[in-house]
């Protein structure tokens, strides 16, 4: 029935079906490509907190039933009307945003937030024909940021696609599609600290770690994590963070407490909280002169930044990023590449790993806090 | 008496004995400069916003008798100990703010907060010996911001002197110690527009117009100016403002109005009124993915810069600049040279001219708003 020659399109998910119950595997029939879009095999997927955040529908409108998964690796299975640039066998890393390479954003060299396929948390069908390419008895299931890898195959644009390196192993670089490459980019990308200095990163889950590890690539010589829960501290020396500031333990704001140790200010701060409190400690905590601040972490929706204009008007710099300022398929396929030439550590990302049919397991252990990442094996 | 061989130190100066009262000519002794002091004949001084604003002492703690002036060019007449990069007729701009070639800053690439000779406006005397270089009678007058230009001589440290071009007509020159400077290095050092980018200037004082200058030279294709007084679009159109828009004839905020115009929102803004509504626009019509904000006016004290902090995240870059971001030692004498090749243009900020004997016409200028500069001539 479809172009490929596949008669049948029936592949095995795991289905939210409600807000906050577990995820259920289900045969699901996965509809060919259509113009520019390509089917994947996905190999290996990760759980990242935004699975989680929608899955949970708190705050948000819910979409159900729907197909989570936005950190994955894959091969391209079949390609759509129109694609040239992937061909089936490719080695890709879907995204939960894309690179339609022709708007003015990804015509610019400073922006990454394409016009056409930047992260779109509301829609749950494909932009070609607002359907779902997902159907169980003919009912659509909704996909989620263009991406839905919490199933064995999926439909992604072909701007959602970036095509790696096909000797990297998909079961490590699968973390680069969505917090890894958020992190490492908000510091390479944005923060860019210069040999010697001294970053502070806010929130020290896998985003803020994946932060330090660019401050550790980028040869600062102090790396200081700020995080309000102690037990984060011991793992986090892995990622070359070297010392640690609790604000629980002091009574003065922590910006405070960071220019005390740092005779006025660090150099860079990476907030990867979302807290609106970190973000104005993160701004705050910087040098006068030539500190740089990025905002990383999404915070409340009714969050207010607040600072006085003399912090900025000192010469600090405030940016903000969304994934790491990473054009995917531009430049994901150089991160890959720093992982394979080892100067980017990947494992140490990598805290657990479960199969598909136990996928809920992955929820679990994030749930408590306990996982960095967990790698999901898509074949048992 | 004093080292180098003048017998007398009498010259007159412009004394603001008390706040918002008109200055008054006095013969007035200003002793030798001590060490890494040097004393200059100043030629030409213009009026700044900021003699105004403490000469009439609203908020902040008066401090007379007092000599104002800090936008000023002169000749070096005589050197105290240590100073080696200065000699007797050089030609120099003083500076408000000093840069000490020592501290973190001034060996930074990126400040030029010096530590050592940052602007102190409440400081009315000399770092070396906590004195004032001025008196009458034995009764100290206090420096203002280390320059006190309303002086036929003052004695400035040797790191608020810029060493200039002694080709360099300082009746026009003048105007770059302060004011000009301070706008176009926003532009140029700071917001950085590329050639055919669109940049919005909120503020068309001399401080926006320098801002707009330096869009001008640039190369911005669009240059739209936002002021709340009409009445300065005409003059504006010689600086290269090609738009004009008055928060007034709009209901909906500016930073909408200018979305609307420009396609989503501007490339580069520079705020220019220390207004912390319009610094809060200024921020907010920059366009998200690539567009910086740059914040030069210096606000209320009590004012707080408030914004959703999405407008962060979406890739927005918020800088604030004091001078411009020149180190006034190091970048002054070539922006001095960037008006000698022609490339700035300096004859159309200075409205107005008169004698030091008549500085108290300049006020009256400044305050009906009736000038941008007006240069004060030492020699009748």
């Amino acid at each position: 029935m479809s172009n490929n020659g596949y008669l049948l399109n029936f592949w095995v998910a795991a289905v939210a079906w409600e807000a906050g119950k577990p995820l259920v595997i289900e045969e699901v029939e996965v509809a060919p490509p259509q113009a520019n879009e390509v089917r994947v095999k996905i190999l290996f997927t990760a759980l990242c907190h935004t699975d989680v955040y929608f899955w949970e529908a708190k705050g948000q409108n819910p979409l159900f039933p729907r197909i989570f998964g936005h950190e994955a690796a894959g091969i391209v299975e079949s390609v759509g009307e129109g694609v040239t640039e992937l061909k089936p066998g490719d080695h890709v890393l879907p995204v939960f945003t894309g690179e339609c390479k022709e708007c003015a954003h990804c015509k610019s060299e400073e922006s990454n937030m394409c016009d056409l396929l930047r992260i779109n948390t509301d829609r749950g069908v494909m932009i070609n024909d607002g359907k779902s390419r997902f159907s169980i008895n003919g009912k659509p299931i909704y996909h989620f940021v263009g991406t839905s890898t919490f199933s064995e195959y999926t439909v992604v644009h072909v701007g959602c696609l970036a095509k790696i390196n096909p000797l990297a192993p998909l079961d490590k670089v699968c973390v680069l599609s969505c917090g890894i490459s958020t992190g490492l980019g908000a510091t390479l990308n944005v923060a860019k600290p210069t040999k010697g200095s001294t970053v502070a990163v806010f929130g020290l889950g896998a985003v803020g770690l994946a932060a330090a590890e660019g401050a550790r690539i980028a040869g600062a010589s102090r790396i200081i994590g700020v995080d309000v829960n102690p037990s984060r501290f011991e793992e986090a020396r892995k990622f070359g963070v070297t010392e640690f500031v609790n604000p629980k333990d002091h009574k003065k704001p922590v910006q405070e407490v960071l220019a005390e140790l740092t005779n006025g200010g660090v150099d860079r701060s990476v907030e990867c909280t979302g807290n609106i409190d970190a973000m104005i400690s993160a701004f705050e905590c910087v040098h006068d002169g030539w500190g740089v601040a990025v905002l990383v972490g999404v915070p409340h929706k009714d969050a207010v930044f607040k600072t006085h204009p003399v912090n900025i008007l000192n010469e600090k710099t405030l940016r903000g990023t969304f994934f790491g300022n990473y054009k995917p398929r531009t430049d994901l396929p150089s991160v890959v590449e720093k992982y394979m030439n080892k100067e980017l550590e990947l494992d140490k990302f990598i805290t657990h790993t479960t199969t598909f049919s136990e996928i809920n397991k992955a929820f679990e252990y994030m749930l408590k806090g306990e996982s960095l990442r967990c790698i999901i094996r898509m074949e048992e």
